[in-house]
């Protein structure tokens, strides 16, 4: 289970896939421009769009001078997969190496061999024929060749995921000239991994003693044709490549027929290739090839080391610019590189967020802007990762209807509980999905406001206040706030949180459910203490106290017991994780039968609190001048709420989950306000957007690139917006109002286990616990950042000191009685933040934080010049041009 | 914590380190047969033996045209490093990458340039002077370019491990011609880093618009001299290259002299180039660099991405053989492959192991090769490092014998415990250290004494026999089994245990370990119930048994939690992590006053059993015929004895440790044998070599090269084999006897704690289990194991599928009363191994197991060709040339 929050990917620089325009994502990691210009919308090609994937195969001739035999070797489509004989099996898809020579070799063995550009050969066998006439062979030796070379080809067909099958393993012999596809072929699931339209390309290789002098040719098919058994799938084939010759090179036929794969296996080749109208293209195309291959030297690095294809690829978009580098010097490059931060910033302020200036402005934009897609809305949720995805979503709600519930019920003395917050969350999520802007957004308790309810509730207490009365003026009072703000479009106010008050404010609340869960634990053990030989709870009076407390240890134990499972096992257990702590919890405290504080539930459908109804009375027993003093507090929480609500809102629509159908902030806000009020009048919890649940609905609804075969990885294409998940899960979510019975067998201290856990996996996954970590590691261990590589150490260490100060100061805030005041303080963070601008240089706040708006646009023009060029290394700045693969792996509280 | 067993390393792909020539690995894995056939004794050099190291900078002319100076931007010995700009510091040594094109410019550089070889210059005016007499140069332009290469450079001298120096990081302008070191050159501390007599070598490359054409001149000083201030450490620099040109090739000479320097830190080319007579041998040099580097295509492989170290470097030796085979093919190949596997197998026999066909004829042999390296053995230990190494075993030692002696002690009834364990360990591991002939060896009750011990006291229980007395007789009888089987040399057929033999061993005893524990734990839950408010503890009667239950499912947990700790720390306490629980199980049981079951320990010096002398007395209650029928239970346990020393022996003295002084099996068995007796007759626990202790021991003795710049992995020299070091363990350990009073608040759940952790421990570290998990495991998930590469699946699981029913097999002998035959079932292991010979091929069975003495021999000739002839991939075969890197970083029980 590992969240992962904003700006935290480009803060690894394993993961550091930054900065791409957005309208390059929308084609996936392997899209580009195309070197006329043009952009592709073909997946991963980069030349015109029906350029169709290669699979390309190598046949080696294997077993001179005895036994002659063709065996495919090795298989390529981006990586390549070598053929394991003593295990009978393709090895796994790895990144390919190549000694220099062999590319030398293959050139020259090319530069004098046939090359045949749009050959027209209808079968195989007149391919055979057109590559064998050939000067230097006698008749009698061009029969052999073509006996040999129509001889049927050894592949390994092999099951996907299991073990190979032994009969296609060693097939038989086949006659001459089969030019039909044959069964197994046409059985070979790795026909189904490639997307429809694929060509193959077969290279032929291996050492043939009867030749005097190599041979080679290279031909491109005008149509291209299967080639009868030639490849283990039939795939139409478009190019055929030869390499024979004697025996002199040793190795080097194999190695030759390996360089010729991966050419044909690298994109760019094949753009060159496909469009070559001589020997001299062909021959520019490997040069080119040669031109942009990265050389690791001798001695240094294994060289049969086997690469994991990396996580991330290169984009062709940085192979296009450095070409262009190269071309027009370093200033083609700078150029880029500031026009792309300028425009396609992360952060840079979206049409949604752009000021009308008129009342409501930005609401009815938004409303227009959603409108639009509204049965679309609907439409799009046809598909059936939708209910894999409700379901998990479903589970993860009401663990958290459950959990905030509990707390919420004992935070209030019962005026609110587990009842009220199923109904609670049923009614304001599925109105929200029905209404918002961003309807993937999951509508929760969160942890701020419960510290707020639970502050109000306290105060409400000490002055002996009818806590419901009061509360309902106060989301009276919250809710025209927040109608105001949306009047205001005050919503565009959002582009000041930077990842600074994002982390802070995130610190703040897994702080606070840290501290409440292991005090929580700990004021149980107290009041059910351990029980020990010499205490007097072992002397001989008849009085025993439930014994809850080692039950509360066990629980305190289990978050971390959970990240012990670290196999495959972890995985499919992982994202259910919590869902099955809190059922072990609750069985083994059955099981054993301990006496541990329960969820308490009510068995009807009825208020928790006894005596009231459905809606709350406006006054009750307090006096009338309360429903006016109501408004301070209201104001605070109506700035906890702002906040709560858009740092959620941003982080969900950034530029790198490729949302289509746009935010809308200021409608999401006018829902919340709303479903604020509504809740207050019926005395159900106050919810805004979660973030972390509403990450992992998106996750849960991620589209992606079906055909990756050979170690490709999938790329990203979008989020499958749409209202009816999220719709459906609170129905279902209502629906388990009658629940409620199984509901109060779950033991307190679960709660507070989940919460601890929650607290410690949010306030793992944020920068700033990773620089405070650098706090105090020694520079030798500490790990390569990128923002390591940009600014000193020192610098980094200020701000972190900066950050610890501000979260040091909101949290004696919250524990004086000026508590109720500290939404404020978290606004103040926005105003700190403003204020480092004197301290930090633009460029270290780039790398610490990021930018706000109006830096932003100066930057490119005098901010970035100084580093880049002194510096002496390109690599940073080009590792900004990675596309950013969107990691919102998420597995929820 | 993470114990390694035998044949573990070359399971894992990723540290493939295999079958290096011993003579190979005495010089480190930099080593190798220079050129000329002669063996480097210079560490990892390849020139003859005098070739310094040579510490390469990158000084890059920057600020064309407005403020031009010279920066320091990378520095290599092996690895690079480069300058951080922003960050102000240098980055994480890494493998350097270059594209060809940079390599393809500076090779036609240097050919038009200028190449001094043996340049006399002795200071840097003077080389100056040499290199700027170019023809093409205006002497106006001459003067321009002398002053300006004699400006001072600007380095980033960086104190280890801290930040950067703020004040050297900004160095001031230095006047002309300063050419004594300064004083911030002198001080910098990687200069401590760098071996005596390291040389420099400087390329200087840049923009320089004045020049018309560029400017390339490549130098080797005949005497190396300090050039003042060039480069950051006052190094006597040996090789000096300028490449200066017009800006038309933009960042190009930033790449040109990162080539460069790339080349330079080429240990081949360095041969190379410091024997070149013209600027022909320079090039062929180049070339012959480019004819190795390996290349990683374009679009599959960020460029920019930092390679870290790899863990073991290529060897040398591989880079001469894949020379070999260019030249003459894969015969030579093959060849050298057939000659190494035969020559240089770590299990092929040792001279030790030498049947020499005489009547004690081994035990003499070893001896008299032992008694030469005597004196040594004291000597050798005079070094810091075998303080903590003392320090280390020490605690392991102590925690073991507690242990043990608490285990055993409640084995036994008390006729053994802590304080003879205490003794025993002292007297017979102090006397082992100073007799045997393997001295780094650890003498410990081990799993399988102890279980044997426990079945020879319930055998005595149950037929009402003086156990002591009986116990004497059995050990009179090992010792005289044991002394036969030194006379007659049995020791040579450890060449039979194989990773079969030793994996089914281990597992057996570690499923023992974990049964035993949760057994115990189980039992005291039912003694010692947990409480729950139904159960009838809890009614009025006044009577409450201990309450060890809920301490003990503590312990459970414990192990677990140790593995949770996964930062820095982990590591620091790692080495004493099962100290530290031991520890805090203990403080938790006092703090909490739990009424546990503590180790019960005498508070005299005197035998735990009441009423004994410490000579245990020959019949006591016993008939007389027991003392013959004791030869039964003694046979066995002879076969245990030998199995459970001999497979320690074998792994200790394995080839990848280094061991010069030799191994000693006969001397170690008759120590084994002599102690036995003196033990029995004194009636101490039994005492063999444990494996995971004396491999820590080793580990704590590792020898590594001192100096190891910019990333370049440490090279293990060899071990500390000595004495004194164990002598000083067990002196400590007799002394530690009068801790006895401490020992007492040792509650037992923690000892079966740490029990059931060393059978985890050892349990997963096997590849035994990593082959029951495959069995588990869905193809498409496996991990890319060398052995599946080689090994067809199903062959895999079929020889699993063996080894468990053996295991099945002998659990269930266990179990029943025939256990007491057990032994003998272990020696069986060797029996089926043998018969596995009719069921796998030597091919598979050398894969999956290693193969034994007779077909060892047979397979050079027959065995290997068919797959090495067929595969079409010599990544296997080279794999298997890795140097080996003895990891033997071990935790201990």
């Amino acid at each position: 289970p590992k969240m992962k929050l904003p700006g935290q990917e480009e803060f690894e620089v394993s993961s550091a896939c930054e900065n791409v325009p957005t309208g390059e994502l929308e084609n996936g990691p392997g899209s580009c421009l195309s070197p006329d210009g043009t952009s592709d919308t073909d997946r991963g090609d980069r030349g015109v769009p029906t350029d169709p994937l290669l699979f390309i195969q190598l046949n080696e001739l294997l077993g001179w001078p005895q036994a002659l035999e063709w065996r495919e070797t090795g298989r390529w489509v981006l990586f390549e997969e070598k053929l394991e004989v003593g295990a009978g099996r393709w090895s796994v898809p790895h990144v390919p190496t190549l000694a220099l020579p062999s590319l030398q070799k293959l050139r020259s063995l090319l530069a004098e061999g046939l090359v045949l550009l749009d050959c027209p050969a209808q079968s195989f066998l007149e391919l055979v024929e057109q590559v064998t006439r050939v000067e230097s062979l006698s008749p009698e030796l061009r029969g052999q060749l073509q006996a040999l070379l129509l001889q049927r080809p050894q592949h390994l067909i092999q099951p996907t995921g299991t073990r190979p099958c032994q009969g296609s393993a060693h097939p038989r012999e086949a006659s001459h000239n089969e030019e039909a596809p044959l069964k197994e072929q046409r059985q070979n699931p790795l026909r189904r991994k490639l997307p429809p339209g694929a060509e193959a390309g077969a290279v032929l290789a291996g050492e043939l003693g009867f030749l005097v002098r190599p041979l080679g040719a290279f031909v491109r098919l005008r149509d291209p044709v299967v080639l009868g058994p030639l490849t283990e799938v039939p795939l139409p084939s478009r190019f055929f490549c030869l390499l024979l010759g004697p025996s002199t090179l040793g190795r080097g036929y194999h190695e030759m027929g390996r360089a010729m794969a991966i050419l044909l296996s690298d994109r760019q080749f094949q753009w060159s290739v496909r469009r070559a109208s001589s020997l001299h293209d062909l021959l520019t195309a490997l040069d080119a090839f040669l031109e942009e291959v990265t050389v690791l030297p001798p001695g240094r690095w294994d060289p049969t080391a086997r690469i994991a294809p990396p996580k991330c690829l290169p984009s062709q978009h940085k192979r296009l610019l450095s070409q262009l580098r190269e071309v027009k010097g370093p200033s083609a490059q700078h150029g880029a590189l500031a026009e792309d931060r300028h425009g396609h910033w992360p952060h840079a302020p979206s049409p949604e967020l752009q000021r009308t200036g008129r009342l409501f402005g930005g609401l009815v934009q938004d409303v227009r802007r959603k409108a639009l897609w509204y049965t679309s809305d609907f439409l799009d949720a046809l598909h059936p990762q939708c209910f894999s995805a409700v379901l998990y979503i479903y589970l993860a709600t009401i663990t958290n209807a459950i959990t905030f519930g509990g707390l919420l019920g004992e935070a209030t003395d019962g005026a609110q509980g587990v009842l009220e917050s199923f109904l609670g969350t049923a009614v304001a999520g599925a109105a929200f999905c029905l209404m918002a802007g961003q309807p993937l957004t999951i509508l929760s308790s969160t942890g701020p406001v419960l510290v707020f309810e639970r502050l109000l509730f306290s105060f409400s207490r000490d002055y002996s206040l009818d806590y419901l009365p009061f509360r309902l003026w106060v989301g009276i009072w919250v809710a025209t706030f927040c109608l105001a703000l949306v009047a205001t479009e005050a919503s565009v106010l959002v582009r000041y949180f930077t990842r600074f008050t994002e982390e802070g404010f995130c610190a703040l609340i897994s702080l606070i459910f840290i501290y409440d869960a292991v005090g929580k634990m700990l004021s149980l053990t107290s009041a059910y203490p351990i029980q020990s030989p010499g205490s007097p709870a072992y002397s001989c009076f008849c009085q025993y106290p439930d014994l809850g407390g080692n039950e509360s240890q066990w629980k305190k134990t289990e978050p971390k017991d959970r990240d012990d499972i670290s196999s495959m096992v972890r995985k499919v257990l992982g994202d259910f994780s919590s869902v099955l702590a809190m059922l072990l919890g609750c069985g083994l405290d059955s099981f054993l039968g301990l006496a541990t504080p329960k969820l308490m539930v009510p068995s009807e459908f009825k208020p928790t609190l006894p005596g009231r109804g459905w809606l709350v009375s406006p006054f009750g027993a307090n006096p009338w001048w309360l429903s006016v003093a109501a408004a301070l507090p209201a104001l605070l929480l109506s700035i906890l709420i702002f906040m709560d609500q858009q740092i959620t809102a941003v982080i969900l629509n950034r530029a790198e989950y490729k949302l289509r159908k746009g935010a809308g902030f200021h409608l999401d806000l006018f829902c919340v306000s709303v479903l604020l009020l509504l809740t207050s009048v019926l005395g159900l919890p106050w919810y805004v957007s979660a973030t972390v649940i509403s990450l992992a609905h998106m996750d849960s609804l991620r589209r992606e690139s079906t055909a990756c075969v050979l170690g490709e990885p999938r790329s990203f294409l979008g989020i499958r917006e749409q209202r009816l998940t999220g719709l459906v899960v609170f129905i279902l979510t209502g629906a388990s109002i009658f629940l409620a019975p199984v509901l109060k067998f779950i033991p307190m201290p679960v709660l507070y286990g989940i919460f601890l856990y929650m607290g410690v996996a949010a306030i793992s996954s944020i920068q700033f616990t990773k620089r405070v970590q650098l706090l105090l590691m020694p520079a030798k261990h500490q790990p390569d950042l990128l923002l390591l590589r940009h600014v000193p150490l020192s610098r980094v260490h200020l701000f972190t000191a900066i950050q610890l100060a501000c979260l040091g100061l909101l949290w004696i805030i919250k524990s004086t009685p000026a508590a109720i005041i500290f939404p404020l303080m978290l606004l103040g963070l926005v105003g700190v933040r403003k204020a480092l601008e004197w301290v930090f240089s633009p460029q270290e706040l780039l790398w610490l934080d990021e930018l706000m708006p109006e830096k932003e646009r100066n930057i490119p023009e005098k901010g970035l010049e100084p580093e880049y060029s002194l510096s002496g290394d390109t690599e940073d700045s080009e590792l900004m041009y990675q596309p950013r693969a969107p990691e919102i792996n998420i597995s929820v509280n």
